[in-house]
């Protein structure tokens, strides 16, 4: 609550429980407080069939989770030998004694199921609570108490909830989805031009969801019920033929994902030369399991002796027209692929700011060149943005200019 | 709720309110449907004296934030020029066509005050709620609405809506906090350092708190009441005296933001030479506004040609010691500074993973090397951990010694 941690369960759990067919209807995050905890969990067994809780189930004094909805529900804690043999096993299979408070973790509400968790100590636990005196006349609710740390709670959740979850809350129809990512294309002009020939499926159930940050928009299709995964498939054709060579890819593809399996494919090389993204295109790159078999080099080139010393720019062309220029970009990018050696050459120089701009180019302007076996293009691009969000924007102009020179096809 | 997105405003906008002294109760997301939309600013609007609501302002058909919410107070929308007339000029101004559907966010609830956006064309709404009909009794509720980007969002929360809190909702008692920010050093090891010296403090009301990533502990201390601003500074000077040179900053500072302060005080140049971090510390560095006056170059020499070609490093010592190697980051290092003439250069060379370990150097190997002004230093690390958390690890460890190099002080 005080801001200093990132919540990566609540997107991860979502994740996993959308791409089942489950409908997540609320996230909360409350504070590690008593009256808090009981009352968010109450809340939320007033609202859903299935309630997930994060955390609190550990040995420290803050860990009050499992307690405080035992009490609530008039479930008494009873210790688990199995739980506390495990958790004795864990302690002496690394050699290091066990502290005293750990064996709380081996109370069990009544009725509880126990969920085993090989990377811990702490055991998730599973409740059906039934009748759930939160939601009079509604079905039972299942309670489902899971781990903090995520090494604990991913396993945990796909080795023993999944299964349980199709055992005890199955779909009562089939469910299909699909997510398309489109670059180089705004969110208005992604709707405009799919919604409508989306909108016969959309009255027939399917749902349509965007989802968009700076230059990349993901459409996603779902539906349920017998024909979902036809309906899907319609959808999908739909919006391939509409926005074309604007995908980039499916589900959880990056761009820089798709740009280092295209080139692992052709057995294809690269090389950047970067002045105003900073490195940012081949840390990107570099982050894909896999890149050092595509990527020869990456040269930041941020000041104009390093753009002469390793990528062979004219001094006269930087007299002449600047650094920020095109004729600039088109030296850095055959300059690297030249150097390299490699089949492919991206480069990229422009204002980032905050300083630095011009009226004839003001802070946001950006040339990007590409140097390949075919010859060399550029472009001009203006993204006025915050520096970050102008290298991350910028970055992926570039790439997507690499992507469709490898991938020709119709303008889209 | 699909979990496409992580939830990066809960944390920012909780930091923010946390670090002025507010205290933030409950974090909540719903899906893009009126009934719970509404239900949850119900929820919100009966607990709290102040909800902020984020997204669901922008121009897309699920955009319906703002409609549900006038609706539910009875506050009917009109169209405000000044608003409609800054939408225009943003597509003006960025020669392109203004979609028909954009001209929505000048809707404007009656009474709300406007928050103006200046990244973006949804601009932001701020309602004083009073009487609450959700709260009967209460006093009255502040419910303020955010656009959803956060390139949006952040400056709009800076700009206007702090000085609109500290004017209608100001703080009963003083209120002050600290946020040191250590590298090098381990959680626990932090802990068993500081607690027991601060613990006087605590007694007497003084929160102290830690936040843990990989290779940074942060330490927080805050306090509310007259005494606040002496006791966060009494447990600051105590904190600093036990950790030292640890401590790389304080606040939102980053380990590149301080590296480049540093650099810019002492007109000193960098160069960098990558290979496993493939361009994170120069993406790092180059975040930084101003990195152009001291960053001369980044050398990404993803392959051992690049390293020859680029950097120097001897085909003898490649083929001796493998490129993952003490004297390979040696000559790496020396190379990018002989190449660039900077007066510092830092390099890296190890393996990043999932592949390409071996028993005597596993996956998460690592040798830093800098060459400076008073000669080279190198240090081995063992970073076994995912491939993006080793390259953010390797870049921080690199940094580090940099910074240490500069700032020589007693060891920690």
């Amino acid at each position: 609550m005080l801001g200093r941690v990132l919540n990566t369960h609540q997107q991860w759990l979502c994740r996993q429980l959308a791409d089942l067919g489950y409908i997540v209807t609320r996230q909360v995050a409350v504070p590690d407080t008593g009256n808090d905890i009981q009352q968010a969990v109450r809340d939320a067994l007033a609202r859903a069939d299935l309630v997930i809780t994060t955390g609190g189930l550990g040995p420290t004094s803050d860990d009050i989770t499992r307690d405080l909805i035992a009490e609530m529900l008039g479930k008494p804690l009873r210790q688990d030998t199995a739980v506390l043999g495990h958790i004795q096993q864990f302690f002496t299979a690394r050699k290091r004694p066990m502290p005293e408070r750990t064996s709380v973790q081996a109370q069990v509400p009544e009725g509880a199921l126990v969920l085993h968790n090989p990377h811990g100590t702490a055991p998730g636990l599973a409740l059906q609570v039934s009748p759930n005196p939160f939601r009079p006349g509604g079905a039972g609710t299942w309670l489902v108490m899971l781990p903090g740390p995520p090494r604990e709670l991913r396993p945990m959740f796909t080795g023993s909830v999944v299964p349980l979850l199709k055992r005890v809350l199955p779909l009562a129809s089939g469910f299909a989805c699909r997510t398309l990512k489109t670059t180089g294309i705004g969110e208005s002009v992604v709707q405009e031009r799919i919604a409508g020939r989306l909108q016969r499926l959309v009255e027939a159930g399917l749902d349509v969801g965007y989802c968009s940050r700076p230059s990349q928009v993901d459409v996603r299709v779902a539906a349920q019920g017998a024909e979902a995964a036809h309906q899907v498939e319609e959808a999908e054709a739909i919006v391939r033929r509409l926005l074309g060579p604007r995908i980039y890819g499916v589900e959880d593809d990056d761009l820089e994902t798709v740009i280092v399996r295209l080139l692992a494919e052709r057995k294809a090389t690269l090389a950047l030369a970067e002045s105003c993204t900073g490195g940012c295109i081949a840390h990107r790159v570099t982050n894909v399991p896999g890149a050092s078999a595509v990527l020869l080099a990456g040269l930041v080139t941020y000041s104009n002796a390093a753009k002469q010393r390793f990528l062979g720019v004219q001094a006269e062309t930087l007299a002449q027209h600047g650094a920020v220029s095109e004729p600039v970009a088109r030296e850095m990018a055959e300059g690297a692929r030249r150097e390299t050696q490699a089949d492919y050459a991206l480069s990229v120089t422009g204002i980032a700011g905050p300083s630095g701009g011009t009226p004839e180019k003001p802070v946001g302007t950006v040339f990007i060149g590409l140097a390949g076996p075919s010859g060399t293009v550029t472009e001009r691009n203006f993204n006025p943005y915050d520096r970050e969000t102008f290298k991350q924007v910028t970055a992926q102009q570039a790439l997507d200019l690499l992507r469709r020179s490898i991938l020709p096809g119709p303008p889209a």
